[in-house]
Order: structure tokens, then C-alpha cells, then sequence
């Protein structure tokens, strides 16, 4: 229950105090646990957003237990050396990139997963995979809906701490819908149980939904507990195909005014070209975009749902539109769909990004980003969970074309500035990480920016936590 | 968007700061803004828990704008006055009791409602009921799910500060899961705007999360965007009554490990008995327990959905099964559901709970409170939203009866504790308010209690708002 089992800040099982040393710390934890070896430690310098300014760290520590993890933030702690936590090292906004000097906490072995069916929930430790998740969940015919299109091999520490998304949201919700508690180890080597396997609870604020997105900045998740739901039914699927990227998004807003379909995702022309490059399926390289739909609902409806919706995609002047209820016919749309990013990578170097805007505006922020591709002249892919108005546009450039490089950081701060200037967020689901950190202030304006540092600075006065991740400077106590 | 919206603490339009008398705040806001008068005070004193130890304001001040708001915390800020925000003054916990000396800031007139049916959202002002916003959506073919009982006359603000749930939360969810931003008037008079109409927004600490069952603890929300979903459909609706308790809280189990009914409610046999007095619609009176389920699932398969939640019952013990399609005769039942608190409440003053437990303890908690019942010589009627663990017993004594009033009074304290001990929370959707606080601390841990009070001490660091409710003293900023 919430709180009910802290321990101590200092002077675990066995110890007198905390580590104070890496040598003292390597004593405490299971033989190699600790790495330092340049070779070794290399690759946890890094997370899929390639930072080349990634530190040196001091250490990688590959905590098994909560009990590791305490005794790395007690070292922590006592020494003020900073800790960058990383799951599965794939945060694409710079979120696990390590610091010079810092402890990386890689939390990769703490994969542990207990399906309770009758609870209906889960709990799992960071460092296990989403997919792991789900399939724990599917043993007993219960369902994890959040997917990351990465939910095969991202982890679900990494999920919590950015409140990920993915391709279900449309209708089923993000991250922090699924999230009723978790044990979290806090700045100083306390850990704390907040909420718990309870659907409903009220008590004290809530601080277990204060770390859903906190990105490793205000303590370390060492287990989560998830709401599951029952097992989501074989889904029927419909492909559109667009002459123009203002059909697709008027068939978008024609679809989610009074429809909820289970999936809801858009590719543009380049993207569709990048995929059909690596899958030949056969996609549409002339249209200016695609739609994936799918409707879970109950087999006779979700075929009168993708009815309609196959007649408003037509309405908006879709130029072809297929439908399927053979599940595997469908999955191979979506297998296109989740390659996309992949797919558009071997174009080239790429900038990720992220944004998104109310629903409405989705038409204009996708005509606005083609018209930054041609101004910058640089490459931009756009795939988005059209549906939630959260759109992935891919910079693409040629790293050793310096011209071209600056042209793609130009296109890729101007997509941002777009985005915000029709009521859109500069993330949607990868985070600010460090990568949109100096983006963060000017969005949510110096109020709020106060108070993010206030809410920092009550959680991690000292600044240990993930520096460099949505904050620019230590926090002021 | 988030935080672009912001307002200067001090010296709004027309003011060059902060008000510092009441006769300064009145002539700054509309005639009849501010009553000190103690004939039209009276009625703001309490709220629904009629706490018998409320105190006197200063004065109630019915705000009628955000600006309104900014003016008296202002005036607040700058003379260090307590600040008790009240919407329709229907908490059960206590959270609206005036304080001594303390403004009662009223949002009463705060009603605007506004749809964009396009984004499928509404933004409230926190006056306006629930009911007034599900109708408001109603309009466009939409819906806002969270049905506290009294949703006809609760207010949207107070569903925020407390997270509120109702009938609906076991498919639906509860609050939180449809707040997507807000407007708040900070401690110190600021105005600040988090998240917005976007589906998914992880740029920042997610702060707008952290506000919904705050309580007012931290900030008085002007106006909230809630995200809305197609209209629900025509429930099918089945009725079981039970010779056990055990058995009716073995058919919640067997119905909620594989499926999802959008209602699954509970009553004990004296709640039974109270609704019958109060209706005469033919409802067993030798019942231990009835359950009241709905599916609203596609037409077919809602039936089948019922068909099989009726052999789930049976298979359990169920002594009689009754089902139908037709909307009206399954609303009834659920009127009755809705009129069990009023209808226990004529038999006595009650003492009402609001305790949860992970849904496989649902049985343990029914039978310990039938046990507390009766070793304290009391009355206590159980209702609860079973497909969540939340129940609600109802205390019943006569307030002319001191030595029932006592034992009333224990009953009320262990049921929470034994609530606790089956891990379960002393509050699953009222809120904590003054009537639990006393409890806080001892179910969160020390630990967790001093993060709360590190929050608090961060939003609201001389302890204006709301002062009582969650916190027994002054922050330690």
C-alpha cells in the first residue's frame, strides 16, 4: 500500500552506511555489476537519439535488485555524483545519454514480471521489455495496450518514464492510464511504494501519476504496477490511399469527430516510398499519404465501422481504399507502419521528430512541415498516430554534407516552432530528454517552467537525477 | 498551451496590486461578489459531510471570472488569509469546510461550458455540474464517462479536486483519465495554463496529472479541457440478488478476471432494505446482496455478454437472475443504486466510507465490515462500485444516542483500518478532506506523507490553500 513499506535513506542489510567509493560500492553489488572498462561501458554511452556529445561515465552499474539501486543512489547521494538511469537505451530524445562523471544505472536486469489475473494488473521491474509485458499479460488472456512502435524492444522503465505512447492511443490511451502504483527509490536511497493494485484510490496526492513522464529526474522506478485489460479481439483493417496530404487529414477529422477505430495512423509520400523500398508490398509510391485504420469491436460492428469508414475516406477523396477482417493481412499494414522509422533511417542521418497539435490543426501542421521541407531543402518524412494528432516527422540529411546538416537542424527547430504556433506540444511521447531541453522553456513559458524546477527541486535538491534531461541548471532549493 | 498563457502575480488590469482590505476586494469585483453577512454565510460553512466543527469566514467571495479568482488569492497572498475553494459544496470528506477567518471562495457562478466537437473535448469552468457537461457533450453525440452518483449536482471543479469516480470507472475510468489541461490561479495570485486540447503532451513534468485530486491544495483551477468519446451505447442491464455475501463478491470475481461490464455494482441486504422503504419497487428484502451489471456492447453482442455474466452468477449462487434490454427498466435499477445513500440516510445520521481494496479482497472487506457492524452494535448499509474494489458503508446512528454515536464512531475507524490491512486505501474517490486527514499519514508511511507535504510546500509555500484538508499543519517550505 501507498508508503506502507519505506526504508530507511541510509544503512541497508548489512551496511553501516552508504558506499563512498566505487570500490565500496562494486563490494556491495553482485561481481560484475560494475563496469569501467572504456570498451565496455561504450556502448551505455548512448540511446537511439546518437547524441555525439555523449560523457564519459564514471561507472555503468547493472543493478539486479531494488536494494542495488538504493545502494547506487545512497553512493550517489553521499558523493553528489550524478545518475543517468537507463532501461533499454532507446529513448530517442537523448533521455539515457550519459554525463561526464556520471554513474549510468542500467536497470536491464531487473526484468522481473508477475501477472496477477484476478487483480487483473501487473507488476513489473524497469528494466523488462514492453513486449515481455504484454505477452505475460496474454498467458492469461489479459491485454497491456500501450505500443510503442519500438514495444518489442524498449523497456517498460523507459515507457513510464516518458509516458509513451504508440498506435493504440487513439482508443485505448497512453502510459499513464495503465499506471496505478509503483516502488520508487528517491534521490536520497529512500524507497517509497506509491499507489498500488488498487483501481480506485484517492489518498494523498498523486505522486504516482507525477512520475508518469518524469524522465528519470525525480527518482528511480524500481517496479511498476499495471492495469491490464481483457484481450483485445482480432482486428479488422482498412488501407486509404490519398491524392493529397489535405484528403488525408480531412478524412482524420471526418473519422475521429464521432468514431473511436483502434488505430488511426498516416504516412506521407516520402515515408511510403522509404517502406515500399525496404517491404515491396506493393504501396502506392505515387499517393501523397496513407491511412491505417482498424476497428477492435466486436466482429459483425467492426465490419460496419470500417464501412464507414472506408465511405468517409471516399468522401474525402481517398483514391483507393482496401479493407481486410484476415488478421494477418492487416498486421502485415501496421508491420509496414512500425518499419517506418527504420525504413526512412537507411535514407540517410535523420532527426526525429515528435510533435503534435490538436486535432483540428493536424491539417495544417502536415502541409506547413512539406513546405519547411522545401524551403530548407531538406528530406522530411512524415508518420504520425494521426489519430492523436501526434506526428513523427523524419529530418533526413547527409551527415557529411555540412550544408545540408545545418539545413535539417534548421527545418527540424522551425517544425517545433510550427507545432507550438498552432497549439501543439514539442513531444507527444518520446520526451524532452536532453535533446528538447533547450526547446522546453519557451513552450511552456516561465510560470510553469518555475514550477517544473520547484517540483525538481522537492524531489532532487541536489540535482543528481537525469541532469541535463528538462532542466538546464541544478534546482534552486 | 501549456504555461504560454500566464499572468503577472501582482497588478492586473486596472489595479496597481493586490488588494489588501475586503472592502478593497469587493470594489474590485462584481455587487454581491463578496457576503459577509452571516444569514447568507451560513450555507457556505458546510458541505455534504455537515461537519459539526466548521468555522466562521471572514467572508464567501463568488467569484465570476478567472480574473475574479486572481483577485482574492491576491488579496489573500498578501494578508496571509486561509482560502477554502467550493464548488457546489457536495464533498463527503470535508473538503469545503470553512475555517475560521478563512475566505470560502465560491465557483458557483463559474459555469461556462464549451464543446469542440471536432477535438472532442470541453472546457469547463469548475461551477458547472457534471451533469451540465454530460449534457453539454450529449449535444454533439458525445460523452464525458465519470459518473459520481451525484452527478446532477456535484460540481466539475470538485470531480477534479478529488479525482471522482462513479459507476462507469470500471470500464471506463475514473477522472484523471479525461483531464488533458487546465487553467490554475497559483498561491501567490500567478496564472498559469497547463496541458491543453492534445491528446498526447509529455513535454514537461506532467503537472495538470498532479492537480487532479489535489484537492485545492495546491491551486484553484479556473477552468479544466476534458476529452470526451463517442456517445455511449443503450446498455443491456442484468439484475442478481444473493443469499451470501461470499457469494455475490465470488460473482464480481468470476465476472471481472476475463471481462469488462461498463457497471457492475453493489448492495448489501440492509442497503436493499433502505431503497426498498424508499422506492416499493419490489427489491428482496431477504437478499444478503444484489448485483446491478451492465454491458454496453454492440447490440448482439451485449447480449451475449449479459447471457454469460448471468451463468457467472448462477455458478456462484445467485438466488435470481433478471436481465433486459430495454434502457428504461435497467435505468431503474440504477436509479435505485443512485438513491442508496439518500435512502440509508433517512434512517439515522451516517458516518459514510469510502474504503477500497484490490478487487480479490472485495469478499474479506464485506464480511469484516458485517462483522464491525455487529461487535459495534451499529448499522452499517454497504454499498459499493464492485468491479473496482470501492465500497461505501454507511454508518448509521442516532446523533441523540451518545453512546451509539461512539460506537459509530469506531466502527468508522476500524473499518478503514481494516480496509488497510487488506491492502487496501482509507479513500478510493471522496478524497481525504478534513474527515480523513487524521488517517493520512498512518496509510501513506512517513516517508510518502513528508513528499506530499515537500509538493505542497513547493506550490503553495505559506499554506493558504485549502488549509486542513490533507495537511494538518503549515508546510515546511
Amino acid at each position: 500500500m501507498e508508503g506502507n513499506h519505506s526504508t530507511a535513506a541510509e544503512g541497508g542489510a548489512g551496511s553501516a552506511g552508504p558506499a563512498r567509493t566505487l570500490d565500496e560500492l562494486r563490494a556491495r553489488l553482485q561481481p560484475g555489476a560494475v563496469l569501467t572498462d572504456p570498451v565496455k561501458t561504450e556502448a551505455y554511452r548512448r540511446d537511439r537519439a546518437e547524441d555525439p556529445d555523449a560523457g564519459t561515465p564514471l561507472a555503468v552499474v547493472r543493478a539486479a535488485s531494488a536494494d542495488d539501486v538504493q545502494e547506487v543512489i545512497r553512493f550517489a547521494h553521499a558523493t553528489g555524483t550524478p545518475v543517468v538511469p537507463r532501461g533499454a537505451g532507446t529513448s530517442l530524445s537523448g533521455g539515457s545519454t550519459a554525463q561526464d562523471g556520471c554513474l549510468v544505472l542500467s536497470l536491464e536486469r531487473m526484468r522481473e514480471i508477475t501477472v496477477d489475473p484476478i487483480t487483473r494488473t501487473v507488476v513489473a521491474q524497469p528494466g523488462a521489455f514492453n513486449g515481455e509485458v504484454k505477452a505475460a499479460a496474454a498467458e492469461h488472456g489479459l491485454w497491456y495496450p500501450p505500443d510503442p512502435a519500438s514495444y518489442t524492444f524498449c523497456s517498460i522503465g523507459g515507457n513510464i518514464a516518458t509516458n509513451a505512447g504508440g498506435l493504440c492511443c487513439v482508443k485505448y490511451g497512453v502510459t499513464t492510464d495503465y499506471v496505478l502504483g509503483m516502488t520508487v527509490v528517491l534521490a536520497d536511497g529512500r524507497k517509497v511504494q506509491l499507489g498500488g493494485p488498487r483501481l480506485k484510490d484517492v489518498a494523498g496526492l498523486p505522486l504516482t501519476k507525477l512520475f508518469v513522464g518524469s524522465e528519470g529526474t525525480l527518482g528511480i522506478i524500481t517496479d511498476v504496477t499495471l492495469r491490464l485489460v481483457p484481450a483485445q479481439r482480432a482486428p479488422q483493417t482498412l488501407v486509404a490511399t490519398f491524392p493529397s496530404l489535405e484528403a488525408s487529414t480531412d478524412a482524420v477529422l471526418a473519422i475521429t469527430r464521432t468514431m473511436r477505430p483502434s488505430m488511426l495512423e498516416f504516412m506521407d509520400g516520402p515515408t511510403l516510398c522509404a517502406v515500399e523500398d525496404e517491404t515491396r508490398m506493393g504501396l502506392d509510391r505515387e499517393a501523397a499519404a496513407m491511412l491505417i485504420v482498424q476497428s477492435d469491436e466486436p466482429a459483425g460492428h467492426a465490419g460496419e465501422e470500417i464501412a464507414e469508414i472506408a465511405r468517409r475516406c471516399e468522401a474525402a477523396g481517398a483514391t483507393e481504399v482496401y479493407s481486410t477482417d484476415d488478421p494477418d493481412e492487416g498486421e502485415a499494414f501496421v508491420a509496414a507502419r512500425r518499419i517506418a522509422i527504420p525504413a526512412v533511417e537507411k535514407k540517410g542521418t535523420i532527426l526525429l521528430e515528435d510533435v503534435g497539435v490538436p486535432i483540428p490543426r493536424l491539417g495544417a501542421l502536415v502541409d506547413g512541415i512539406a513546405e519547411i521541407s522545401r524551403e530548407h531543402d531538406v528530406l522530411v518524412a512524415v508518420m504520425a498516430h494521426a489519430g492523436d494528432g501526434n506526428t513523427h516527422p523524419l529530418v533526413v540529411f547527409d551527415p557529411t554534407d555540412a550544408a545540408q546538416r545545418e539545413r535539417a537542424h534548421a527545418a527540424y527547430g522551425a517544425i517545433m516552432d510550427l507545432a507550438v504556433s498552432l497549439g501543439g506540444t514539442i513531444t507527444g511521447e518520446h520526451g524532452v530528454g536532453r535533446l528538447k531541453q533547450p526547446w522546453l522553456a519557451g513552450y511552456l513559458g516561465d510560470d510553469v517552467m518555475e514550477l517544473n524546477r520547484r517540483v525538481k527541486a522537492a524531489f532532487d535538491p541536489t540535482g543528481i537525477l537525469n541532469p541535463g534531461v528538462m532542466f538546464d541548471e541544478p534546482p534552486r532549493p
